[in-house]
């Protein structure tokens, strides 16, 4: 990649202004009132969630929603709550982006909740009721809750040499690989109005799952010495780290190895960055990165590095999730089959640590480079 | 603090260079030796551990280890195993002070196990057998893990104008005010040899249990206008994070406020940082600050800013923990008490998020600014 590239390949799917959700909102709310005006049930059409309606997009590479609609009127007594809630994260949603305010998912459910004037009844009683209204809201508006305004808690780690720029905070402009060994806490939503990636000479990106093993490589110098950027996960990567991978991937056009336990945990984490998950089908667009590679750990790297002592039995938990990871669509390719069958033929997991019986460096001088230079992957 | 008194106040207890650690682990085994040499049993010596040695330091403020030693023979069948992990551990942990290489709990874990020649036995079978050598270790030395080149996993976020050095990777020297909205990702060591703090013209630190609160305080630019450093912990603080709080205190003579959640678990999150923990008592001296203020939420809080909408019910656990609170001597001052005998009776707790019931600012704008302001602190 180089960086007069940068923000080629998918910039257009990302170019939506906050005035723009912003008038997608409107323009829902005001369908309500035109109903109304004429006297008609109002309502609000979002898409419908769950197994039933995600597809496998094998073209895209990533988990899909159907087409599958819901439509919610008022005076439905079965749908009257959730219409009104409804309408006050619409409203407060438009409130953030038009005041340009941010607020995690469990603040807006603070906010808005109170007691009806003149009656007994809650707003919300919990954010179990706040949070899929707000999936209601993203579909409606075919967007994602980060250009909402809205967001999760962050988590995960960026090391290396990568310059970042954000616009509402002084235009601070930052090098990843100039702060120390600590490196940059990962904000939890990094949208492209907002957090511009400047520029990197990076080949490829390494994210991987335990922040341990983010420190082990930045220790050993790995970053700087084969022109990577870092990401550390710390376990299932929060959703502004899988903004941030991949807009790494799409914007700067670079390769993304994912680097976890071998275990259907680590399996389930990479799948995820890669394909998407169930819960957010309808964002694999904005969050999947389709040809990203698997590097290790794998139930191979034991015989191939003689790391027999060092293993860990599954347990039961594992080998049921293995097992249900065999019959996915996304997995159905001889490398990953056998890579299963053999997890479970074995019943043994590896964690990333675990290299370090052969020598603490061992993951950045032998390791590492091995499997990028003879391209040692799973899909 | 103004920074030319940086580093005055307890440096003097920093001041143990890897050297003199590696020495005194040097001069243990030398001890074994000359033992050995004697035809003697071999012994290793360190401090007892658990509730029964672990005394409530009225003066210093803190949780303190007691006087009670013990002593492990090599010739002893019931210590024997632990005789040879506590050797193996030794050599490797003053390796890594020799080389200046640092490793997590669980990698030198890896590194050490191994089948032992001619035998069917395995040096460690899990973690949970090197953990416990390793404190061994410490207590023996005197001294932290974190300079014996040890540590365990990072978390937490550091932001606001403070400068950092970091001595061991290129002298990168840089502002946390100054990476974006983001802040620093806090490293799971970082003592005094390694990572420097350079000077910050902050006239507090204040502490924060949520990421989330992290976040709405930087957005409301509540550092810059509060002259500030702002820490968030992402739940209890990681040994990392308390060294962090622990040297911004004691080098630059900054108040530390503690802002949780008001529920049992956040005010231990207070006390571990203030006082230190019973797991961790011997470490006081690095780890803890005497002096933190306990900023919110209280349960006063409650009626004091009309939150009787957002508060929640207390489960078991935490009516549980209450409890035991009421009793620890550290908590024995009318203040907690009331504190905490008013939560039990009304057996409710109150999030710091629940602050946005008022306004998404109202925390930055009204709740510590007139907290701050008028010292309504809990000690």
């Amino acid at each position: 990649m180089s960086t007069k590239d940068a923000g080629k390949k998918k910039a257009t799917v990302e170019k939506v202004s906050p005035k723009e959700i912003a008038g997608r909102i409107k323009k829902t709310a005001e369908s309500m009132v035109t109903e109304i005006n004429k006297n008609q049930d109002p309502s609000f059409t979002t898409m419908q969630r769950g197994k039933s309606n995600v597809v496998w997009n094998e073209d895209k590479g990533y988990l899909a929603l159907g087409e599958k609609e819901i439509k919610r009127t008022f005076l439905n007594i079965a749908h009257a709550r959730k219409f009104m809630q409804t309408t006050l994260i619409m409203n407060k949603a438009f409130d953030y982006l038009d005041h340009n305010k941010t607020a995690s998912i469990r603040e807006i459910y603070y906010e808005l909740k109170h007691t009806i004037e003149g009656t007994k009844e809650n707003t919300f009683e919990g954010q179990d009721e706040s949070d899929p209204i707000i999936v209601d809201l993203e579909h409606a508006v075919d967007t994602i809750r980060e250009k909402l305004n809205l967001h999760a808690n962050p988590k995960g780690t960026l090391y290396g040499n990568i310059t970042l720029l954000d616009r509402m905070h002084h235009n601070d402009k930052f090098n990843a690989a100039k702060l120390g060994r600590g490196g940059w806490s990962i904000m939890s939503r990094l949208e492209p109005e907002e957090i511009e990636i400047v520029d990197s000479d990076a080949e490829y990106l390494l994210v991987c799952e335990t922040e341990a093993i983010y420190e082990r490589l930045i220790e050993e110098g790995f970053p700087k010495d084969n022109k990577c950027i870092l990401i550390g996960t710390g376990g299932q990567a929060a959703r502004g780290t899988r903004r941030l991978i991949h807009r790494i991937n799409a914007e700067l056009d670079l390769p993304v190895y994912v680097f976890t336990d071998g275990d259907p945990y680590g399996w389930y984490i990479y799948s995820v960055i890669k394909q998407g998950s169930m819960a957010l089908a309808a964002h694999s667009e904005f969050m999947s990165v389709p040809d990203a590679k698997y590097i290790g750990m794998t139930i191979e790297d034991i015989k191939d590095y003689k790391l027999e002592s060092v293993t860990e039995q599954m347990k039961e938990g594992d080998i049921k999730r293995a097992k249900e990871m065999l019959a996915y669509p996304w997995f159905q390719n001889k490398e990953w089959q056998s890579e299963l069958k053999l997890a479970l033929d074995q019943k043994l997991r590896i964690e990333q640590q675990a290299l370090a019986n052969k020598r603490l460096d061992f993951v950045a001088t032998h390791y590492l480079p091995e499997k990028i230079k003879n391209k040692i992957f799973l899909p």
